[in-house]
């Protein structure tokens, strides 16, 4: 059995400083030794569309399926948008899930999130996580990762410089890693 | 005091043969004397991105907000992907919702919603209900439409033919006639 | 038209020195001119079993019904019991919704909530929120009260200290009585 | 490594003729070999109350808590009051939860239900599963089972009858013991 994991890392924001990148960037950096958190880009995902579908799935979506598939994990760290899900992360979700087979069946899923608001993405997740009921996920449940005030926990650059945040994630990927581990077995 | 209302009618699906796009069709035949429901589309709009609001807001959502002010409330018809609210519905809303001034603010509010599979869509309408909680909307409860398998309701040429379904819609928007007129009073 | 409004307060804990009995007296301190909060007690009403009730409403159940009858509005003011809705506050909503005729039927509800943990009973509320989808409660949006770290924010006497939270509350409360109104008109 | 488990069986009602009681009735019937299901009762434990858990955790509690901790698993049959979880349910829940060392963390767990009324329980389980995130639970997620139109499914004698329902249910039963036996390798 192989002990080195690799977890993809969507985020759910496009904008190029937003927190969700720098949190996946921090958790890559604060991953276990066995576990390699790789990024994947969602932007370039046309809106789910019936009738373009029927055409067949569109060169973006596939290559997001195939990494999807290739991945022992999943890690989305979503801001929280009016409550619930980004749109733009949720049509990703929508094109990556289509039949047959959705990639991300029975996958080991993590989910964090950062904002600036209150409930630290609470609402998001719990959102997210009814989405991944749906899908199959194999979502773990602590320690939830839920960072309100992101402006006071990251720095200018984007680095997440608050110690008890930084603890809490780092807690948050080992128990992915065993997580995996367990699955696995 | 007017007691000719205008809805704004937003469909969450893309599709041009969409169950949720005849199911408006099949509310502005059945609205009560006194209520025109018009269609606004939203495939036009860009994924919601930071960076470009940065730059001020794509005309598409400019549009869409000057709509969405000049009406007497909203009624969205949605579909349900992988359990809640579909990506490119909830991106609508994501950038109709940017501030100043969110124009849905305090509006009158109906959801309704078609799918094929189990629940009529219920799932995603309790996640847009909490999306409006966030926007303060004034969105009335009873009663709920949900209509599941939508192929047994609709004709080939997305007609609701469905007796039981066109009668709790018609319940639907009269009481939605009553709640907009209640709160103009 | 009537400008006094009588709101039935109720708490979801039981416990004697509970922060959310102490933030329903605050409530009652801060209330605008012409809304007064009545408490009533819930620890009387037996579980709900339908065995129990075949054989008629207990005394408990009949008078809080006739309260909730009386009553201009509902004030809910809930712990976070394990991410929901406190299991003896959701058997009291159980029996007085049972047929015929429920007496929270369109009535105005406000909800609010202090816990010790994190989102301030934000799961809790959402909870709440779709029971109320279910009840044809008439609950308003803004401004949420999430009261976290409770133990700060009132002092050793149960009495709501923090002046930002008190602030939040009154203008809940403010928000409140213009709802009624506008509903009664 | 065993391979026979022993999963408790809760009911979310107290009915006796309760549709979720005949439901672990045929649970326990179309198990498969080396999963048994034992049930267990909720009516005699109090309302949670702080103030009483001061003193000391009721007999009732202790019980449950140590049935909890020496089965392989839990399943729980819920019906649906008011879009949620029923308060007696909820409640035995609040109870067992409490600290130090919930029972449940980490069980593996099923949800099931049967109502009268529309979407088959689904609102009362999405709710379930987020008091499971809480409770560290081990949730699988599919096949789900949700019996609406409970009266048409079961027989006067309270046998599951209809064989969709009983194929679906052996389906999610079969999973439940692969979950077990994956997570305890």
């Amino acid at each position: 059995m192989s002990t080195n994991f690799r977890v993809l890392g969507i985020a759910g924001s496009l904008r190029k400083a937003s927190y969700n990148r720098a949190l996946l960037r921090a958790a890559s950096e604060l991953a276990p030794s066995g576990l390699t958190i790789e990024m994947v880009e969602i932007g370039n995902i046309p809106f789910y569309d019936g009738d373009v579908e029927a055409q067949g799935l569109p060169a973006s979506v596939q290559e997001l399926r195939e990494r999807i598939l290739a991945a022992d994990g999943l890690l989305f760290a979503t801001p929280e948008y009016n409550y619930s899900i980004p749109g733009v992360l949720k049509n990703a979700i929508d094109w990556f899930s289509r039949p047959p087979s959705p990639p991300s069946d029975r996958k080991p899923v993590g989910i964090i999130g950062a904002s600036g608001g209150n409930g630290g993405t609470m609402r998001a997740q719990y959102h997210l996580r009814q989405v991944g009921v749906m899908l199959n996920w194999r979502t773990f449940n602590k320690p939830e990762v839920f960072i309100a005030r992101a402006q006071d926990k990251f720095d200018a650059e984007g680095k997440l410089t608050d110690e008890a945040t930084r603890k809490v994630l780092a807690q948050h990927l080992q128990e992915f890693y065993d997580w995996i581990a367990l699955l696995k077995k």
